[in-house]
């Protein structure tokens, strides 16, 4: 494994098909921009596939799971055995997830990156055996290097998978009791931003938990400093398994040419920090949605990203993507189907 | 016919599904309310349907088309033409709503209720004939009684259809140049507001046509004056034969029980009259999206509706309230189909 395989460079939209798609957008039968923003995603996806007709169909879910150390300074409402019990509820199919993937078709692909209570193998997850979770960042680093570099490049293989099996959108999820922590600890350092601006309820804190889930994130910020000066050591020390996987998964997903439908605030952060990690990835994310998470506009902000939907979501396993996975198969089949001026004998707006 | 069937009292949710709808939504393995509107929705679509497993798979589309005799004040982008050549592209298969029934599986009927240009008899439209289009309403009223009363019957009608066919739900979808013009004036009526805050690009005016289009509905408020005293005279005065229609319809589905999912900015305006002349007709509204005619969210925010989307869209033709149907039957496949705590032996979040 090379150390670096991360800084390859990313695959880039076909101008010419780009062009091409938005020209004949302008000629379809309609007003010029009213399908809005599914116009855009149009052209973006055909420039990125690089075919005059874009598609979608052929989905790839791979949800992340994965335990934080940081649990222990009381930062969620939910059990830790939740991570291990829901990695159940994925595979047997009772999970949104499970229902969303099984209603849209999608090839789900469920990873556990070590949860805190260990497990008996489940049928229908692959169990990576990183650790028991991370460790607790308030006192340490998350992650070893060692276990960084398995995890990006556990994200990296599902990717090669999904490719290997023909997918045409990858959406990437997360499971982990206490990874918003770790997620808003990271947004901190991306954004240069204090942690009570982005610190939120997650699955359910009250304001209180709220306010000691930003104590606990600036304690650990004080902890490390100055060391958590660049993305890779940042993800090592406040990062978590699925995040890193995640980061991995996004990156490769931009070498391969794949494109990515970005879930939400959890995803978004390691969306930005695969941005930074490597610049040309932006160009391959495509994003679902604006989260109830108050740092997520953050974020998406920091990214420059126009999501599809925004519903008040705040669950994570990557639900709120494949919500939004009919919008871009709709939008592909408008920009593929409609007529054109000229083929329906439609008049067109005088110039 | 009787003249006020209209009148009739509409349905109510069954408050005992509702209870029940809600309870389930509260064991389901996700967080309480982290799939934020989408619960809400499957809960009202329970309530509604007097079921407990709500279900929106059998879809009705109806595009009422119309024309309008104010677009002699020079109010709209497109030539009158296009009404009588869109309605050749909605049953040819090329019109956007065309291609998203088709993915949908929807059932689509396209009613022409009197343009101005006459047609001959296209295969698969309804050619009601009322009139060509609507009189010019800055000189005088644009239908008279029978028209209005014909147009109202003729939505009330395709909703009995609907029935018939099984139809779990019903969009309506318009098309007519110049009908932004005449939803901004009733708009203007029903909301108290001048002209100027509500008239808006509609399907591509600049700026100057715009502020010309906003001194016409001037020009017609004065005209008509004290006259537009109900909703029912204001909507013969200043509406049109396809928004008399989808209030018709709408009014309809909500005595027959039938949830309804309202498109854009010109059915919100019909939305809102139909509320305005039978209160008990809300209930059965659900809103597909915000869109981008100015007015638009004036109309929602008096309608105290949350639409699922805002993605920018001025199509019209009912494109808006399909492209949101995947989400409302995810949201019931949601519902339906996740795994309660205790099915999936999941730690719930301690109370």
């Amino acid at each position: 494994m090379n150390e670096y395989w991360w800084e390859t460079s990313c695959r880039t939209a076909d101008p010419l098909i780009l062009e091409e798609a938005a020209a004949r957008q302008r000629q379809l039968t309609k007003p010029a921009g009213s399908l809005g923003l599914l116009e855009q995603v149009a052209v973006t996806l055909a420039g990125l596939q690089g075919r005059a007709r874009p598609c979608v169909d052929s989905l790839w879910i791979a949800i992340f799971a994965a335990d934080h150390g940081v649990v222990a300074e009381g930062v969620s409402a939910f059990p830790q055995a939740v991570t291990g019990q829901m990695l159940r509820n994925f595979v047997s199919g009772g999970a949104a997830i499970s229902v969303l993937a099984r209603q849209l078709d999608a090839r789900l692909e469920v990873l556990d990156l070590g949860t805190a209570v260990p497990l008996e193998p489940l049928t229908g997850v692959r169990h990576l055996d990183l650790g028991r979770g991370t460790g607790n960042f308030v006192q340490g680093p998350a992650m070893s290097s060692e276990q960084l570099l398995l995890a990006l490049a556990a994200g990296r293989d599902s990717v090669l998978r999904a490719g290997e099996g023909g997918a045409q959108l990858y959406l990437g999820g997360e499971m982990g009791i206490g990874n918003t922590t770790a997620a808003s600890a990271l947004a901190c350092v991306l954004l240069d931003c204090v942690p009570l601006e982005l610190a939120g309820p997650g699955t359910g804190l009250d304001s209180a938990g709220v306010a000691h889930k930003a104590q606990v994130i600036e304690a650990a910020l004080r902890f490390h400093g100055a060391q958590l000066d660049t993305p890779l050591e940042l993800l090592r020390r406040l990062g978590g398994l699925e995040i890193a996987a995640l980061v991995g998964a996004y990156l490769a997903c931009a070498q391969q040419g794949l494109p990515v439908l970005v879930d939400g605030f959890i995803c978004s952060v390691a969306a930005l920090l695969a941005v930074r990690l490597n610049p040309g990835c932006r160009a391959w994310l495509l994003f679902a949605h604006r989260g109830a998470e108050p740092g997520h506009g953050r974020v998406l902000q920091a990214l420059d990203a126009e999501p599809l939907l925004q519903l008040g979501l705040r669950l994570g396993e990557g639900s709120g993507a494949a919500l939004a996975v009919p919008l871009l198969q709709l939008a592909c089949r408008l920009h593929n189907e409609m007529a054109t001026f000229a083929e329906a004998a439609v008049a067109d707006k005088p110039a």
